[in-house]
């Protein structure tokens, strides 16, 4: 039985969404054990609202909670026992298998890094996203694809960037089912000696890899159309690219909403295009890809999105105790050989 | 009466295609005079399928094309009549003002780089795009912004950095007949503090410039928005990033005739969808935004995209006569201060 420590005060929408997404799983035939930790009164109402299975939920009590724009290092070390310090302390000692929050992402991650120790050989964790894209991924025909770093980390090395290789082809096998992930690099060309030198090295030491399916560089284009499986950045080029991809959804459903309510004024048409809108929707609807791993350190941590509703948050448990269940550590540990 | 030297060999659809531009333009009310630089022969044969007025068209031979999987200084040292160096040498001897060329974009600016001059204090030359956006900007309200290094250029400095954003900003004043245009930084964040050390120090430098209207650092979701009218970049990043967003404009094109074809049966639906999806792909059409510029020259060098049909040619033509016309080089010198 997997344990998840959930962060409940993180998370734009407040509180209660996050106990709606824990309450959700619990009644689901494949429940995993959530210990909600946060302020234990607004737990509690909040759990009032809500049918859930009390044998999969514990409230652990928590005070505290770093806001959106604090400083990660001076809020932690201020409030030792806010709900992301006692979270990720629960999986440092043992009392749960994985971490997920849907708070501040740089808080989170150091959280982490003070409580959890780094794998071997990975000298630097990555922050991964699942994003969607055109073609689809892996046996069960996934239509998204992983790319890391996004967490913003400047100047990677080659050591870095196959790191990050090896953890994204890790979590990609296990989220998946797909046994050899295609992987590459992102470079301004596909030849091997397009891209800054700690491009070019990192596609020498990867073509090397045989435990890895190398695919070499890929270009801009191939991000959206979804290439490969795994893509491989450093992470400020990630973080333009990530946040890029949220805004270009933004924009697509705009013009199309735009559109609608401006041309199409039969009842049919509009319901007609509603459902396309809806498609387009859903292909780049993150809430559904279970949050972003940060990948490398000897424990499974899942970032949730900070807009998460219910559904993102029970999903992001999901693949959590997925992660536990398979064994990320072990996983990541074999790649690197 | 600004004169072109166009590139007639260069381009993926061939020459018929560039020559078909050029008639175009010849029948216009305001033309510009051009000068069909390549195969004499080719040239010749495609005139004949089109009505124009010979007064505006006037044919250069040249020897060769630089193919578009060339090394581009080989292929230039190679074949030193082939167009581009002919169309190149006519601008720096003073018969034509402007070089336009849909060929190969690295040998394009090198024979650029071997006939003219770096405009003083710019120490880099850049490539620049026209994108579409969902804000509208300048005073017509034109649906798209510009960003620059798209070149590829690894590694730009403070200065360099410096040096793209004013001749953004100068471009932009030209094209866009906006007189003070937006311009930012692109990072991981919108603090000053944010991104590489090269561009913490550019947004320093900038935020003392009072010749230009520097709104600070944007982020990747202000790409796609169009938040400001000028972003600068380093070329490997802007390189990236305009790639994927070809590539999302192909993604979302083929989403929806998918769409279309798969669910929605009855004619008038489609009929009404396909209206839908026009509108999305005009707007990410870069064939109606009359191609790159290539900056920092004393001469005006627009590099039109390789797949120009003859409406993008004629485009890339207009734009360069247009800022032969308004001087850009002196607009550049000017705000640089």
């Amino acid at each position: 039985m997997v344990r998840v420590a959930l962060d409940a005060m993180g998370g734009d929408l407040g509180v209660a969404e996050v106990v709606a997404g824990a309450a959700k799983l619990s009644r689901e035939e494949r429940p995993v054990r959530i210990l909600l930790v946060g302020d234990e009164a607004a737990i509690n109402t909040s759990l009032a609202e809500h049918r859930y299975d009390p044998r999969w939920i514990q409230i652990v009590p928590a005070k505290g909670i770093v806001a959106m724009d604090a400083k990660p290092r001076a809020a932690l070390d201020g409030m030792p026992n806010c709900s992301i310090n006692v979270a990720a302390r629960l999986v440092r000692d043992g009392e749960a298998d994985a971490l997920v929050s849907a708070g501040h992402t740089g808080a989170t991650i150091l959280a982490a890094s003070d409580c959890f120790e780094r794998l071997p050989g990975i000298r630097r964790t990555a922050l991964a996203a699942v994003y969607p894209t055109e073609q689809r991924h892996g046996p069960r025909g996934d239509p998204f694809a992983l790319m890391l770093d996004v967490g913003a980390t400047l100047n990677a090395t080659a050591e870095d960037l196959v790191g990050f290789a090896v953890m994204g082809a890790a979590y990609a096998q296990i989220i998946s089912d797909n046994d050899a992930p295609q992987l590459a690099l992102l470079s301004n060309g596909s030849e091997p000696s397009k891209g800054t030198p700690a491009i070019v090295e990192a596609h020498k030491i990867l073509s090397k890899m045989d435990a890895l399916s190398f695919a070499g560089n890929v270009e801009g284009l191939d991000i959206p159309r979804g290439t490969v499986d795994v893509i491989v950045c450093e992470g400020f080029l990630g973080n333009v690219v990530l946040k890029m991809l949220e805004g270009v959804s933004e924009v697509v459903t705009d013009i199309a909403r735009d559109a609608a309510a401006r041309k199409f004024l039969w009842k049919m048409g509009l319901t007609m295009l509603s459902q396309g809108i809806r498609q387009l929707r859903s292909m780049t609807d993150w809430k559904q890809y279970g949050g972003a791993p940060v990948l490398g350190f000897d424990r499974v941590v899942i970032k949730a999105h900070g807009r998460s509703n219910a559904r993102a948050i029970r999903n992001a448990v999901k693949v959590a105790a997925k992660a536990v269940d398979r064994d990320l550590a072990g996983q990541i540990r074999e790649l690197r050989g």
